[in-house]
């Protein structure tokens, strides 16, 4: 069975710096008409970058949660802009490390309910230290675990991001499995 | 360094059935002024239902994405309503199956950067056939995948939906410790 739901119109509700809400009207399968609300989002991209055996996180403010997270470092893709070139570019801004080269990790939807956001997420090992470039207004810290902190980090709920525990395990499966 | 950011201001920009849209100024650690915008969700409940060793996915449009998924069942939180509870309620919704106890899986922070949700991921093992209630509006089909079967689809990429693939992973890392 065909699960598609047709687009009837499309409103754009809000155009923000970050999000985009839009409102439309679908066609169901059985033909009766129903609303999706959704996010338009440029996409986002990040790094799990390991480097001696260490881990970068960043810890910063998430204002929607009003708490401080730890995550790897992550950003907004320009529009248009290729994801891995985000995360590369990403990965200087927020810890100093510029890196030529990076490894895809995954794609996840991180909750497609409402939002159409793809987060591409690489894995980076070799870089060099270049000094940090932070956007202005961003406040943010980044420092380093083990990975064996950081997995503790992970399995004990401490790291509740989604795409920060997704990079741990499919790091992890890659290395057990000697891919990496 | 405290990067805690106060509020200033906050403006309710859309109220939907499923987002609430919300534009706030506040004050960044520096004394600069920014805006945050963000959705507050209810939250989510997600159910990594395990039988006979098959593993229930849902397949469904995501009209955001315009493409059909694989995800474990799940569904957003009636306001106050505890997770637990929900993430039954859609089991036996979207399955067909009762369960009277679940264990906590995870929770996770799915884009933490626009959105207040946590999906509350839960595991459950014994459950009896009572019949699928689906939602009116509801398009959705359960099938039953083996273990092996459900890692690969994780593995490869075929499933990108943040809370099924880390629900998997933290079954995995469980039962490799023989916690299940």
């Amino acid at each position: 069975m065909n699960f598609e739901e047709k687009q009837i119109s499309s409103r754009n509700i809000f155009k923000g710096r970050v999000v985009d809400l839009y409102v439309d009207d679908v066609e169901l399968p059985d033909g009766t008409l129903s609303r999706r609300e959704y996010i338009k989002h440029s996409g986002g991209a990040a790094v799990l970058f390991i480097r001696e055996d260490s881990v970068a996180l960043v810890r910063q403010y998430r204002y929607a949660y009003g708490e401080e997270t730890y995550e790897i470092p992550a950003g907004k893709l320009d529009p248009g802009e290729d994801p891995e070139r985000a995360a590369l570019r990403e990965l200087t801004e927020e810890t100093g490390f510029r890196a030529s080269a990076c490894r895809h990790l995954a794609d996840i939807y991180p909750t497609p309910g409402y939002t159409d956001e793809v987060i591409f997420i690489y894995l980076v090992t070799e870089a060099e230290f270049v000094g940090e470039h932070l956007d202005e207004g961003e406040f943010l810290n980044c420092s380093y675990f083990t990975i064996d902190e950081f997995g503790k980090m992970v399995e004990s709920g401490k790291i509740k991001d989604a795409k920060t525990v997704i990079a741990y395990y499919k790091y992890m499966d890659k290395r057990n499995k000697g891919l990496i």
